[in-house]
């Protein structure tokens, strides 16, 4: 693992980043052609292995080549410490964001062991140690240049070369922050989006629920602004993760989406521009019961369905394997003329 | 890869089957028990990585042991040849699985990624190699001794000290097969349980559903005899399967089940004895139709639903690093005494 204490990075204006997004190229047709001609070659029925050749095919159309590779593969976890756990919105201490750092560093989380079996590195961004945004039931979060700064933080986190991005976070209270944004990008009341995170009980969710609907009172004049938005009940490692997926689409890096609050970061790309997502996949689909939802807005399909909800790119490092899997199959099996297989009568 | 060459083996009653069915033990819930005390110290949310933690403590319960371990992990894939398929029941001729058995041998299929990719050792077992059962819907597929022959043969695939077993198949025809014993078994007629399998269009569909409700109509003596089904209309690899999975839970080795096919080998077990698939997980969800209905039946819930209907065990070693990754979690992650994160408030 890698600890990476980030180097200060040139603050991006909120313009440039909506100007980033909207001159975002398609993905490679012709790379995604190239994978479904040989797929067609492959002794198996065509379709048999059903999403793991859509999934060699969007590898090679995000690469833009054919074959796809997963040589280089990274796991990032990004750490915001959020000000609304003075709420009483997570059951856990807000400590716990620190402590949990520190076990990632130690190798001791459940991250730790994913990223390593699935031959990915792991790098832990933790974004302002310990210094928390204000409480957004309050005031804003971040002032728009914390947002900013944290969002290129994100964006340095990814280079051209890698061949894939698993995409998490670690955060108390950033299921609050998470769901505090999904109403106001929707204008939905907070029990929409407000589930248990990491424990709450019933009235806990409730009490969320009504914390997150003051904020969106309070932060109203943002509706329609989508970073305006992030800025007012986010966390930096929301910003960053926003930024980390905005950064791979520009260096053709495919990216695997953890589950609720990396969710919401790509929520913001997508209501800014909603083609923005096409190089990432959901990894999983989380137990927050809000995922769905979030997923269905995003119209992204879950690989995986394990009722997992513990963050820190656990759900997005499982999920490597299939992509493996796929680029696996895609290039290794032998074509029909290869074995002297029939094809279909 | 190993492609054995299978010695002949002492063939069982089938009174002798029913007497090990009857006879099996329950799975180790102290071993479960150890696992779960285990998972509630780990620095993570209870629960919050879901289907993981009771994966980790099925294992334990099934190996009876607590760390559970998955250093010998076996693909088998037994391959037969099915005489029905003069009834035209499949759109690729019948020798591609003599094609695809050497596909296998040369490291050319789908199986062959995915289990080096799992780290799983590969085991062909073709079942009477060319030789194909008699047309079903004509004549009983097998003698009972056939059948035998082939159960022990897939018994003989297992050894004790093995860690995992994922259970496929390879057989032109064999989703009719598969087919007609959940029609026989279950009194459905045959259009509730066959599918395109391979690639039937529609028509091809009702013609397959129309000779599985011929076979039924021939061999309705069968009924309420499971191990009769099994020799009426299966096929000599999936009575081989029968058998694996039965070994492999008399010798504490946990299954992954394929898909359709593999689901109606085991069908045959549990219709004998309920609990006899205690140590089975099905690993994917097939994009055959009835498949749904069958793990219903099992009372099965899959770990993966991608929309594969290959068999040769493609499903199931795919499913092979969720495994790896609940055993990683389970053993490698600290405790929250050992990391000094709080708990919960």
């Amino acid at each position: 693992m890698t600890n990476a204490t980030p180097p200060h990075q040139a603050r991006p204006q909120a313009a440039g980043l909506r100007a980033m997004l909207a001159a975002l190229t398609p993905l490679d047709d012709t790379a995604r052609a190239a994978a479904a001609a040989r797929d067609l070659q492959l002794t198996k029925p065509p379709g048999a292995l059903g999403r793991l050749e859509t999934l060699a095919a969007w590898l090679c159309a995000v690469q833009g080549r054919h074959p796809p590779t997963l040589e280089r593969v990274r796991v990032v976890v990004f750490a915001g410490w959020h000000g609304v756990t003075a709420q009483g919105v997570s059951p856990y201490p807000a400590e716990v964001t620190g402590q949990m750092v520190a076990n990632f560093a130690q190798g001791g989380a459940a991250v730790n062991q994913l990223a390593s079996l699935a031959g990915a590195e792991l790098r832990v961004v933790p974004l302002a140690p310990g210094r928390a945004t204000a409480d957004f039931s309050l005031a804003p979060a971040m002032s728009e240049d914390d947002m900013l700064d944290a969002f290129a933080t994100g964006m340095a986190a990814v280079e051209p070369g890698l061949d894939l991005l698993a995409v998490g976070e670690m955060g108390i209270g950033n299921t609050s922050a998470a769901a505090a944004i999904m109403a106001l990008l929707t204008g939905d009341p907070g029990a929409r989006w407000a589930g248990p995170g990491t424990g709450l009980d019933a009235p806990g969710v409730r009490h969320k629920a009504a914390v997150i609907d003051r904020a969106c009172a309070l932060h109203a004049g943002c509706t329609g602004d989508p970073l305006a938005i992030l800025a007012a009940v986010g966390g930096r490692e929301i910003a960053a993760m926003a930024g980390a997926i905005l950064a791979a689409r520009r260096q053709r890096v495919p990216v695997l989406l953890d589950g609720f609050v990396c969710g919401a970061a790509a929520a913001i790309l997508h209501a800014i521009e909603p083609t923005a997502l096409a190089h990432c996949q959901a990894a999983h689909r989380s137990a927050e019961p809000a995922h769905r939802l979030m997923l269905e807005r995003l119209e992204l399909t879950a690989l995986l369905d394990l009722g997992m909800r513990l963050g820190e790119a656990s759900g997005a490092a499982l999920a490597i394997p299939i992509l493996r899997a796929a680029v696996a199959c895609h290039t290794g099996m032998a074509t029909f003329a290869q074995a002297g297989v029939s094809g279909k009568a």
